[in-house]
């Protein structure tokens, strides 16, 4: 076995991931025999698919523009096999989005309809639409980078272009996810609260009342927003995080070591398999949805290490040295990495469980908030958000400290390797959300029974709360993904200038990168912000202009503009999103291009993003989760329940939560990882 | 004159300050001298007294219990100079604080009376209380560094023993001015939010409504929030700022330098003369506030400038050597420092400015968002926040790439002692505000012509703007002197252990103390926010109560029980802020045992604070001023003025900048300062 997987190693992986896509296409098939209900219900979700379609046709055609640029620049100043690594990333990112959208909202009307008939059969087709996106996120994201990776060490035959290569692949992922992320949340939240602001607050309509003209563009934003941009941003995690292991593994073994190469590889691959397990466990049990979406992650995470164990051990039979620790490294040091990081994933999944979930006190602590009102409530949450930093943070601390002792730079990677393995399940769960929350809308839309409403707004809940968990995943995943970047960008550095570099506190250039690059999220977030407040604000002008034009359109004689308000938010989203996603671009030419000090200003930059980044991340999902939660404790008939003062404080919270956790924060992941990627592609082109 | 001053610099230091000291005085005395109005002012302004003065008694004494455990401790461990030490800067950040508002608690009442005369005459009493504090801390911080230092040389004999001691007073005034900025600030945010809810949105009362029960609560906390916690903070960053640059002096020099040792002091001394003159000039000139005050900064500013170029030029005729730059330092590369220093405080101040200021368009953006709602205003008013980060932090790193290429880490030092040195005029400015502040409330309180009130609201809209801008320049100057206690830190350890010490970003010990530095700020900020939050719960309680017991109150019939309220905010608010304001100690002390590596660990702890602590200061005053703000241009009649419902908004995000600009914000400054010395502190009882 030992000879077997080392040479055979990536070629299996490949296999997996193929095993994994063809999950993928079968559950695809799936979820589409299963019946799309009446006439009305087609219409609507024909309206909602045409608008997602036409919005990513859009972002595609704008992100183009300015990939064909960078592709160009990379080409030229790097090299080919880069660029087309750049092409590869970005187009696997955006078909991860658009094939996971697709299926989502082919997924919602057939969940609306599965509802009618029984919730446990909803919840299956709703999972299987989620589990799709799983599946192909893990499948392609493997197949990919190995596939690219074979080729151009076929074409080149030397490891270090074709290792090289894999970096513009990364790049191209990261980016494209920047502007999914971006352009998606902001669409997404644009619609919802400029729909919410005027149709609940001024007209006093239900949510996907039919009357709202912003209602379509609503149920759009879930799809562009939640499902495509949330796939291209999981593609890229996966796609980097494996990237970076294998750079990790090529520096620090200075490409001795085959097996250190190949062994990212086998991990994803072997989780394919934990993965599928744990999506069979889903369909089969008829238990609560929490207790089989939940059974499902942790029967994936027992096979996935079951599995690696046996596996690790013929992998490394003898030890083996990296450099920087200076000892040598026993399998059993790196399975027990592997161990770390499928116990962070469960640590972090737990704590922002305990602080978005409704079960506990601070969401509960917040809703008594709303009693004294918007402000007090508003205190309340952003409190939590801070709150909600320390254990994760405390938690990823003690994993770097256990990794790096066990096994270095390279220990590190493989934690997150390993903690990314676990995205095909997880992201299963994180897709199931915004399916069942169109479901919801496309049953009251088609005027549907309110008891199917009511069996989708019960999967609703849990889904909100899996997209709230799985986003303190993602964050800290993200985290430590960009530390092991930082640390190749220090290796790659020390590699291409022939000496040893220090990152030295007391050094005022690294003291200088820490500030200018501690500052790049908070003015990411806040351009995110903005451009959620000015798309929102041009949704509200847009709806109060066609009621005051068509007053019918409230009594129910006139049809709303529908394709108007999604035009609208189409064009605003994109307008919005550019800015934000250049600004690292912009920061970090701009500071390593300062001759002489570049390298070290760098440095600083790169680590101060990955910090700030990281407590800005968690604190806003972890915020605006709370917030959403709170809502709905009050909704339950807390507090003076629906209609009371107290419900319409918490409905502030939970309209500022709106860009906090679905724009802004969750955009800080692949931007914490795009400067990293971007520096390590800069060292040959800038620094000698 | 160089022998002279370096000589006798710290001795002619010492009598400027004490010259500092006796303008003060004088200053009480013209305040004392001004009416005090009639019988019912003064009852009412007696109620405020007596409020304040109940709870800085109670504050002494919860501090005092902490505070002699902490002694007992450093004599034990450490030593009784730095013990004494502890004690001297404990007992004077009180003082500043205690006299600074036994001053403003006079000059309110005085300027009510006054502005029944003219708007002049009000501004000129008002500024004159505010002037007392700016004066009293400067001439007390001086003389107490000064005389300390130069009792301790004495006895002991030996520079170094008496440097050390000035750690123990750096500790003492830090760890009191974070409990004085918490309490106070709880304090003064929960009985302002608690009056504001219950009354304001409530029973519909006017602000300072004699017939709220919570609104003697609400003036006693402007004094014991804006006035005395305010006065300490900048006390300790004063004295702090003066410490760090002695000790850097003597470590970068091998106490080989004496007059890089003096100059820190002689840059201080010189700075009063500039400081009484700037005083002076508001006092004298009869322009428009707005102008009088900075014209009073930039006569100040240029006055210390113009006086310390022939300081210098004597002081180092001879260019002198610093470790670790390995260059020559001459006499003009220190005044280009002092010049950094300045530039940087006008800098911070005008940005600030730009961005919470009625004038500039990020405070109008936020008005424009009150009108569709709460939730648009709070996303504007946060995204504003992280904007407002930008800029300071890029004049910041600026700033330190400069000074360290003149004179290193010295060089930083010194730019924040000449910031520091504007204290004198600039504290002035911000003291100026809670007094107009207190002063209207008087005048509606007991009565006065409604014209009185209008006259102290227009003084009162200029304070708070001073107030804003002089929070940018508080935490721009906290953050590089946490800089320059960082250096000292390494270099103290380095001294002390005998060998060079480096923190590596690439050492995962470095990386995970910046991790748990980071979280600090955000845990720390939390607590903060909690606490203004129940306290202002309890507030709100007691008020209903009290109006649904005798509701007589609200005709005018039943006089409420104002002492009730007192009695309610005094206790909340020192039990909440125990727990906040010892995390830093917590964590300190935490991260420092751990054996072996506690240096590395501590190191990175204290960066990851100084960074993440520099953000969210920024951010959350930024976000609360220019909120306060938005509520006033709304107030002067935009978006529909008072009663409309972006009034309402606005109020709502008013009421979140309350905790945000007063307690949680502001507080990080000395926190960020507790962590670096505490660090430094500890180095012989813990390293060796």
């Amino acid at each position: 076995m030992q000879s077997f997987l080392t040479e055979h190693g990536i070629a299996t992986s490949l296999t997996l991931g193929a095993v994994g896509l063809a999950g993928a296409f079968l559950l695809i098939r799936m979820v589409n025999s299963c019946s799309a209900g009446n006439d009305r219900m087609a219409e609507i979700a024909g309206a909602v698919q045409e608008g997602a379609k036409a919005y990513l046709h859009r972002q595609v055609l704008t992100i183009s523009v300015i990939a064909v640029l960078l592709v160009i620049a990379i080409g030229y100043l790097r090299d080919t096999y880069t660029a087309l690594g750049f092409v590869l990333g970005a187009v696997c990112s955006l078909a991860a989005g658009y094939i996971g959208m697709m299926i989502a909202v082919r997924a919602n009307v057939r969940t609306a309809q599965a509802a009618s008939e029984s919730p446990h059969a909803a919840l299956r087709v709703a999972f299987n639409g989620g589990a799709v996106t799983g599946l192909l996120v893990v499948g392609l994201g493997l197949l990919s980078v190995g596939l690219f990776y074979k080729i151009v060490l076929e074409y080149s035959g030397e490891v270090k272009i074709a290792i090289n290569s894999l970096i513009g692949l990364a790049l191209g992922s990261s980016l494209i996810s920047v502007f999914a992320r971006l352009g998606g949340g902001i669409y997404t939240k644009a619609a919802d609260v400029g729909a919410d602001l005027v149709g609940k607050i001024e007209q006093n309509l239900q949510e996907d009342d039919p009357r709202n003209p912003a209602t379509i563009a609503d149920n759009v934003g879930d799809n562009v927003g939640d499902c495509a941009g949330m796939a291209a941003d999981v593609f890229e995690t996966y796609a980097v995080s494996l990237i970076g292991a294998v750079l990790v593994a090529f520096l620090t073994t200075h490409g001795a070591s085959e097996a250190a190469l190949i062994y990212p590889f086998v991990i994803c691959g072997v989780s394919i398999i934990g993965a599928l397990l744990g999506i069979a466990f889903v369909n089969v049990v008829r238990i609560s949805p929490t207790k089989a979406l939940v059974g499902g992650v942790v029967i994936s995470g027992i096979v996935s290490a079951a599995l690696l164990k046996p596996v690790t051990d013929s992998m490394f039979p003898q030890a083996i040295a990296f450099s920087g620790t200076g000892k040598l490294v026993e399998a059993s040091a790196l399975f027990t990495c592997v161990l770390v990081g499928i116990v962070l994933t469960f640590a972090t999944v737990m704590i922002t469980n305990y602080y978005t979930s409704t079960a506990h006190r601070p969401v509960r602590r917040i809703a008594e908030a709303c009693n004294t009102g918007h402000a007090t409530n508003i205190i309340a949450g952003i409190s939590t958000g801070h709150h909600a930093t320390v254990l994760p943070v405390l938690c990823i601390a003690a994993s770097i400290w256990m990794c790096y002792t066990q096994a270095g730079l390279y220990g590190i990677a493989i934690a997150v390797v390993s903690m990314l393995s676990l995205s095909g399940i997880i992201i299963s769960l994180d897709a199931f959300g915004p399916i069942t929350d169109n479901a919801g809308g496309i049953a009251v839309m088609s005027g549907l029974d309110p008891s199917v409403r009511k069996i989708t707004d019960e999967l609703d809940a849990v889904g909100n709360t899996m997209k709230a968990v799985t986003k303190g995943y993602a964050i800290a995943s993200a985290g430590l993904a960009a530390m092991v970047l930082f640390g190749s960008y220090v290796e790659e550095l020390k590699a291409h200038l022939g000496h040893d570099f220090v990152f030295d506190l007391m050094d005022p250039r690294v003291m200088i990168g820490l500030f200018i690059g501690g500052l790049l999220p908070f003015s990411f977030t806040a351009y995110a912000m903005d451009a959620v407040g000015s798309a929102a604000g041009a949704v509200v002008r847009e709806v109060r202009r066609q009621i005051e034009a068509f007053p019918g359109i409230l009594t129910g004689k006139d049809t709303p503009d529908y394709r108007q308000c999604v035009d609208i938010v189409t064009k605003a989203a994109l307008r919005q999103m550019i800015l934000p996603a250049l600004l690292p671009l912009i920061f970090v030419v701009a500071v390593a291009i300062i001759p002489e000090h570049g390298p070290y200003f760098l440095g600083g930059l790169l680590v101060g993003t990955i910090v700030t980044g990281l407590f800005i991340g968690i604190a806003m999902t972890s915020s605006g989760g709370a917030w959403d939660n709170a809502k709905k404790y009050v909704e339950d008939g807390n507090h003076g329940g629906k209609g009371s003062p107290a419900h319409a404080a918490s409905v502030t919270g939970d309209t500022v939560g709106d860009p906090y956790k679905d724009t802004a924060g969750p955009a800080v992941n692949p931007m914490i990882k795009v400067v990293n990627i971007l520096a390590i592609l800069l060292i040959p082109i800038l620094f000698r």
